[in-house]
Order: structure tokens, then sequence, then C-alpha cells
């Protein structure tokens, strides 16, 4: 990011990054297929394996439930390890001004919307409605998203620098956005 | 995606495209910026300007309300213009093996949520819930995805060749998803 800030990220070259990091270029291509997917690389990706064992053992439940606590599971992840407010702004800037930054940035999501569609796949087993595993992924990863592009730019506001209220906040949107018919009166929110 | 079933979409160049669209590399270019581009383009990537602005007309409403009339107008339109279920399928299998179509796609189905969200702004207006029109345009596209996925998987399946079955299909799962707490006892689904 401080080499892309510098020369403009179309003119970053491996070298130049395998260079101030004192690796080889082969050793950087270890790592990462591109400049791309390094640079994309600082935002959250994943959980920690032990994490989703914890979150498969919990088993078989409604499947608000289960989107429950995978949303709490990535929060806990989020205020555990909090990614850095400007850096995220940076990656998040630069995908949007460089299609082959949000190329990689999607498909890091998306690798992470199928991590946790597997593990809710896992824990809820064979009978669980078709369908239902990727949904709540998607959906869980709808929230963090959200919640992490409001958090990113809002660089202005005092207070706490973690995405955790910003991503809580979205969870209860979902929430509100699906509330049962008696409250879906027409008026203006 | 006749030239890459022949030839492995890595030696389909926009050269062989073009011969066979009868056009100049120079014309395929004024539409398409690459190969990725010009095959993740068969997939549902927007609304018509025509059902957007019926859409945005219906003004301020219940977030639900919202979320609602817009996947309703996104089934009408699949409805109205039905993707083709072999060649869906096709250009996701592609995908899933070919990192840079996946990217393509992601971002095809990133413009698509984005002009979504636009439209919801457009029709809450400036006092909606900051955070509501990403939210639901994201959890409408998400239904779509999920619904798109099992339909274009489902080959076998005798009967309606549409998505449409699928994607309303998701949209009740959504509705499973978020179900009132009283509805959400700990129990096998």
């Amino acid at each position: 990011m401080r080499l892309a800030r510098e020369h403009g990220f179309d003119k970053v070259t491996v070298d130049m990054i395998s260079a101030e990091a004192g690796v080889s270029p082969r050793t950087f291509f270890n790592y990462f297929p591109s400049k791309e997917v390094a640079v994309v690389g600082r935002t959250p990706g994943a959980l920690p394996p032990q994490l989703l064992d914890t979150f498969v053992a919990g088993g078989p439940a409604h499947p608000r439930t289960v989107l429950e606590e995978l949303t709490r599971a990535i929060v806990d992840q989020m205020a555990a390890d909090p990614p850095e407010r400007q850096e995220v702004h940076d990656i998040f800037m630069l995908a949007h001004g460089t299609p082959s930054v949000f190329a990689a940035l999607m498909t890091r999501f998306d690798g992470f919307r199928q991590s946790l569609a597997a593990a809710v796949a896992q824990r809820m087993g064979p009978d669980a409605d078709e369908g239902i595993p990727d949904l709540i992924a998607t959906v869980a990863m709808a929230a963090v998203r959200t919640g992490m592009e409001r958090w990113s730019s809002d660089l202005t506001t005092d207070g706490s620098d973690s995405p955790v209220p910003y991503v809580e906040r979205s969870v209860a949107l979902l929430h509100l956005l699906l509330a049962p018919d008696h409250t879906s009166t027409r008026s203006a929110p």
C-alpha cells in the first residue's frame, strides 16, 4: 500500500515489493500469485480453524440460531484481531479505482463466504434444507461487508476504532429487514 | 463459451472470438475490455431502466417491503427474459476453474448489486437508515445468487427450465433465516 501511494498501483512491480520486503520475487510468488492478491491480503479473509471448530461443534440448530452464532463468531474474531481502519479504507479505495484489485478483493470475500458455507453445512448435517448453508454464509457476509464498508469510510468519527459496532449494526438491520409481517406497515422509515 | 469448450479458455484469444463473430478486435474492445468480461456477460447483470423506475416510484416504505418488491422485480425480470440454464451452468463451471473468469463474474455480480443499492437509496430517500440500501441490495443479491447456483447445477431436474422457483425458494429461506424469536427453538431443522 505504501508503494502504491508513492508510485501509483499500476507502476508497482513484484520486484519492487520483494525488494522492500527483503525477499526474492520467487519467495513473493510462494505466498501470492499477484500483487493484487498481496494487497488485499490485509482484509479479513477467513476465521481461525479453532473458532470454526467451536462453531461446528454447536451442532444442528434453527437456521436463525446458526446465523446468529456465525455472525457472533465473526464479530468475536474482529474484536480479538481488529483490522486497521486506515489500511482497510485505503485498500477499499484502491479497489474502487482499480478493476484488477477490485476483482481480487471480491475473490477474497467469496473465499471467506465459501469457507463459512462449508462450516455451516458441516454443522447442520445432511438433513439441512438444501441451499440453507450457502444462504446463511452469504447473508452473514452481507452484514460483514456492509458493516466494514461503513466503518472504513467513517474516518472522521471519534471513539472506537473497531469495526465491531458497525458489523453489529448491520446484523441488527438484517433483522429489521426481515421482521415479521405485523411490523411491515407501509410508512417512511 | 463454444470456443472455450473446443480449445480451453486459456487458449482462446480475442482475435479468435472476433473472427467467429465477424467483427474486428477493435470492435470487440468497444464492447468488452477482455475475453473474461465477454464470457460472463450472458449472466444477469442489471435490471432494465424502466423496471428500476417503477420500483423507485414506489417511494419510501418499510425496509421489508422494499426488499420484497426488489426481489419481486428481479424475479419478474427473470421470468420475462429467462437466462439459459446450460449456458449459465457452463459459465459458473468455467468461473470455478478459472480465477480470472471468477473475478470477472464477481465484479459483474457486484455491479448488479451496486445498481440495486442505488435504486433502493433513491427510493427510500435521505431519511433512510444509513446502510439500509446497501444491505437490502446485498441480501437481495444473496437470494438471487444462491437461487441461480442451485438452478444452474440442477441439470437433471425435469420440468421448468426457469430459475424463478429457485430464486423464490431462496427468498422464502431468507425469511425463515430471520424468523422472529419465538420460532427460534434450538432443534435440528
